[in-house]
């Protein structure tokens, strides 16, 4: 957000071009670099940024951190050409949680828009349980205030931007979801109308999945992560040479084609994660240690993934296979199948008896809506709980529309189960009017 | 703005390839196209984007258009995906100005945003001249009425975006001019904190310019526009074939280059009107029966610059010199300076006597601060009122920062005047500390 | 290529914008438009690029086109800039192949470059069966005689551009195969080297296919095709739209992503013709009275296969899915695999008798080399022999690859037949050292 | 150029992302980087691309440089693909001149194309005056024998690419000038007909201008050159900051819009150098020790510029003026004007004897035909011989067009004398058909 030749950042990715890009437009130098909390679920680029333009960083004084400018206490005033932004701290979400409000100084007195991270989103609140289970409840009663007394307070007129909108607001359209004030927040957004003994105890019953490999992000947040200049760049391997790198016990090929291509065709031993889920997913199941060698569908997507890997700290891609699984058979090369699945066959099977389904949504899916006599494990505790799994009978994944259980059955099939993908999953289930159960049924 | 597979969208440009664009980005049929009212300074794209989608066109019902396809009344709902628009009649600017209400059906009865149009905009209001000096103070009453009673009733969390920001909120980033709400409206607008009868006062005082060929996009847009795939490109043309354009009576050149670079060096008789401001200032001065010959600074410039005489209603461009004025000068065609004139010698001349300054600014910029002596024609009556200025000193223009005075030196030089233009313009003169009188002084 | 303000373009196809962007980039007028031949392999775009620039259509006495304004004999001479283009009627592919010799008129007399079309081609020389079996070897004598009396005797340093590269020599980097001089032909191309009883032989029994949906190049070729500003664009459609449009018998769908996709999911009755497959393969199989449906990877391939199909003279390509399969699936609509076959699994197989292999490549390739007991019918004669091939049985289908295969698998699903493809096809085979036979074993 | 996987560049300059992307394109590793000879005019990118791509270069044993991986001798081979490289020693132009012949391996025996560096051009040769007055025969006749001896023997049929067209032979399109052979230029090339006296006696003629600042170039390419990524990025500057570096006496203004916007407005005592010609002429006026400072016409033209100033070893961009000339006007900063002059005016003024004209072209330009009266100080040498102008009269620069007489213009009024700038230089008084005169008359 800049004005007359000034700007700022809030939470800025690591891949910061974009927001130069849109300074240089506006001419205007960035002057701060704002963090809303320790964030937890991606390498924040505060230190990237800084080193290209010299911003400087700001976050709580509530944490130390290994880096930064600026320790903000509740209140601290800045300002970016003719506008101020103010500190808020709202402690909830993480301990060092802050909003930033932002006022037109020609406008003096009225709070004109606020960032507020992971604290308020559009339609929902932050989850209040990652500070550990011993503070949870006393997070959720801080997070009540924290809304209540300091967000809501500024006014129904203020427009409010959650985390992940930092920088720019929108794509380039209007997202009806993208939108929101404060007071239409209080209008609609259920969690907002709940009493702080109702609140609290819905946080608590809030559970949500903690990425196992996501402990490196909150140690480089708090750290200060490695600058992208030292990152090597993943080498262009043709498959001889992809073959080569495989013998190294530490690699791992992740394939980032679509389900049905990885279903139709794939390396033997690689894991399956497409291409707009591995900016997430990878951080469930891929350990830091390995060095991670792509398969994509084009080679213009190696850069794509390249950049959604290190968002989330996966440094250590060593290389691609160039042009993709078709020069790998045809080299002759192993390939194999994973048995492609459709909800008509899965259902016929299933009356037979001839398949075991496994559902690795998360609880709150599961607990929506799932087929009756499905096994439920979540996808982020698969790899410990493979013995809970039959070794004897076709295993079939699923999840919302074949993504996630895509990821599942590459891994159930590299740990030798006889396994399945259902292609469009509970989606497809559920549009071809089969039954569901939910939990409590 | 698109939900679900569906979209609308509020009054689009001519150039209609954006939206569907973004529209198949969201995998959206446009379904309907919403004019806030018959527009005025630019040619709107409803029946291009119909022609090219298939979208249905919505107006008021209090003017006879000759195309569309749903004349609205005030409370008239449409489904666009999950969302609801309803049409809200706010005469004032024009007696069929329609704002639109967007509400969330998820969250029904609760308004969501609302496209103001040309009725409120962030910080201003609407002018209330255009249907006539006659009704003048009756649209002033009626859009107090309009925005007192209906647009700000909608609710103070109500986010507003008014006309020109159709279709996409920002460009890329967030300004504070972009996004506001009714509530920061209600706090910040000074025409909102106005007594009905202070409102029609200073509206009645509001005397803004009306171009004079802006007249082509009210009849257009009452009468729908030409379809672009029937216009024609102009032609790339060598010095030789330009030089041989020029022979008809009707051709006259436009040089979209910087005023610098016009006052450096420029063909005889050509119009100097800046690259970024031919999208507006074209129509103050260049009559529709002209045929338009472009020079422009770079072969790239050409399309920027069609695009935008399109959208206010200039489709004879009929040709530009290739390989700019470097080539023309190449092989031995006439080119002329514009006396370049920079403020301090300005200051040294007028002291001495020696030149003449003609402020061509609107009246309200005049009226706020001038240069003691000079003489205020606008811009827009400039060709009318020639004879009122001296031929036999050097004439010097002004304006803001030389683009403006660009334009008027290049008339007078056409005129036979000895003229200069002040590079820098009042900014500059005011940046260096030299006086200037406002009005009342 | 162009020279001092003009420029001329040879055998251009019908998307011709690229064309138009490089005369610009030079500020040249498209002069003059050369046709080497009536082409039969894709439609000549030199309508559009006459319609768009007003250059001059220039083709071949030798046969009475329904357009043009040049019928050229041998000799003709044209200027452009500083060039002299001459044309050279070499029949012999075609009774009307003409090819194009430039010079430069500072450098007189000396022949600087020949666009030979498809008379002469780096390391290959024109097919000679097109004009029919009754004058094949005729027009064999001709070409004989066209390229050892006229193309040859150009002199060894004038350097050739055969078709398919006309208008731009190179991507944008150098190829080995794309470069290439008369001498360099004469030392290395083996069909130059031939006596001319040798070389008609030759011609004799280079037998190539013919694929059936071509016809409509020629006839465009010879009258003239539909301009593009005419076709209309295909629909964005949802899932249950395109559904809809499916129970029109006339639609048919082409699902263009990789056969490994296809494999995994796809909609019952697709045809499957890999992207870049389509500028070709199409015309193969798909005849021109069906309305085409498109299921592509990703949504900006649609106006890639569109502008491939166009080009061969597909214009009825009347919609696309929108969001691809996996929104198709999510709502519900049926989606089918088709067995993925690899060859470790095909060998496997073939041993225990357990699946008829259908190889579908071309005559020569078959005879270069094949699996044993493998059964050979060619692509293009699929359909029409369907009978040959047993109903009782998985028939797997191969090729070079699994691209050709996947076409067949397709048709064969369609048709009721048990089917597989083999991912990898001959390629991964031989690549595995498995055994082939060629056809004179 | 590529093929099957590998990849050699010749002679790259710095920026080298464009050689990776072609490379990738076609999944090539960049084996071999091979430098014609030690470059004299820009700075070759060589240890930039091995940085980037492990690529080893290759250069002539007959100079030790500072870097470099193979020290090559006459006929030493290198395998790229199925391609073979070899090396053909040719001193003249210097001492460590190479050609690199591509031999396709399946064509064994049989040159295919060559690339020439600075030894053969289209329609010329290299200059051999660079290794000193001492030795200007000697290579002038080791020059003639690298022609006669080795380059032209390797046959009529062999396609050349001299110096600057290295890795890509063509922009998009085919250029005549960038085609050639062999045989063609024995046919056509002036210089290969001349007996080897005449041959030197020519080249002893030749007397090219040795711009002095580019022995920079000279060293960083003997010894090898900094790596980009440890070169400062110009910093983003607004009218103030901009104006406080200036107070650094090692301060220096570039400003690279048209001559044109120059001459109406510019800041006192910056230097013109028009973009297209910063990539050469900075190197014979601005001393390595200067802070550049750069004034551009738009925002996006600053990477152009700085890339152009990398590429002849001008690292030391340190700011730009952000929204350029406007805004430093807009704030009061001084701008003044250079008298734009037209040749209409030039012949009336010279006539009345009012004006002093300055040829700053090469020599062999001026001695082609000059004004009569003109003086002639080549460019490169202005700044040491400003005591022979006259300080009492206007002193107009010419040039070709106007380009280069602006840089001198620029220069002489930094220098107190009174000065314009003759917009369309030679070229527009010869066009108006008004008399020169040549160095023998």
């Amino acid at each position: 957000m800049s004005d007359h030749g000034e700007a700022f950042v809030v939470d800025p990715r690591r891949d910061v071009d974009e927001y130069i890009d849109l300074a240089v437009e506006d001419c205007a130098k960035i002057k701060y670099i704002f963090e809303t909390h320790r964030n937890e679920d991606y390498v924040v680029g505060s230190l990237e940024l800084k080193d290209k333009t010299g911003g400087e960083i700001c976050h709580s004084f509530a944490t130390e951190y290994g880096y930064g400018d600026h320790s903000l206490r509740d209140g601290d005033g800045f300002r970016v050409g003719r506008l101020r932004v103010e500190s808020l701290w709202t402690p909830g979400h993480t301990i060092n949680s802050m909003c930033y409000v932002v006022f037109d100084t020609r406008n003096s007195g009225v709070p004109h828009l606020v960032f507020t991270g992971d604290t308020l989103f559009v339609g929902d609140v932050g989850r209040t349980d990652l500070s550990g289970d011993d503070v949870w409840e006393e997070m959720s009663q801080r997070l009540f205030e924290s809304l209540h007394e300091k967000v809501l307070t500024l006014g129904d007129d203020v427009a409010i931007f959650p985390a992940h909108t930092a920088g720019s607001i929108c794509g380039s359209k209007i997202s009806d979801r993208e939108i929101s004030t404060i007071g239409y927040e209080k209008r609609t957004n259920p969690l907002l109308s709940l009493s702080r003994e109702e609140f609290v105890k819905d946080r608590l019953e809030n559970e949500m999945p903690r990425p196992r490999y996501f402990r490196r992000m909150e140690k480089w947040n708090l750290e200060g992560a490695p600058l992208l200049k030292d990152v090597k760049a993943p080498e262009l391997l043709e498959p001889k040479a992809f073959a080569e790198k495989l013998s190294d016990e530490k690699a791992l090929i992740i394939d980032t084609r679509q389900p049905d291509a990885y279903a139709g065709s794939h390396i033997p031993d690689s894991i399956s994660v497409w291409m707009d889920g591995s900016a997430y997913y990878t951080g469930l199941i891929i350990p830091f240690d390995k060095n991670i060698l792509l398969v994509c569908e084009r080679v213009e997507d190696v850069s794509t993934v390249v950049t959604y890997l290190r968002r989330i700290g996966y440094d250590n891609v060593i290389g691609y296979l160039c042009l993709g699984i078709d020069a790998w058979r045809n080299e002759g090369y192993l390939a194999e199948s994973l048995t492609p699945m459709h909800v008509e066959e899965l259902n016929r099977r299933l009356i037979e008896g001839s398949v075991h389904l496994l559902d690795i949504r998360e609880r709150y899916e599961w607990d929506e809506g799932h087929v009756r006599n499905s096994q439920h494990i979540f996808l982020g505790e698969l790899q410990d709980r493979l013995d809970e799994l039959p070794r004897d009978v076709l295993v079939c994944t699923t999840c919302g529309w074949g993504g996630r259980g895509g990821i599942a059955a590459s891994i159930l099939k590299r740990n030798g189960f006889k396994v399945a993908n259902l292609l469009g999953g509970i989606h497809a289930w559920e549009s071809r009017n089969l039954p569901l159960v939910n939990s409590s049924s």
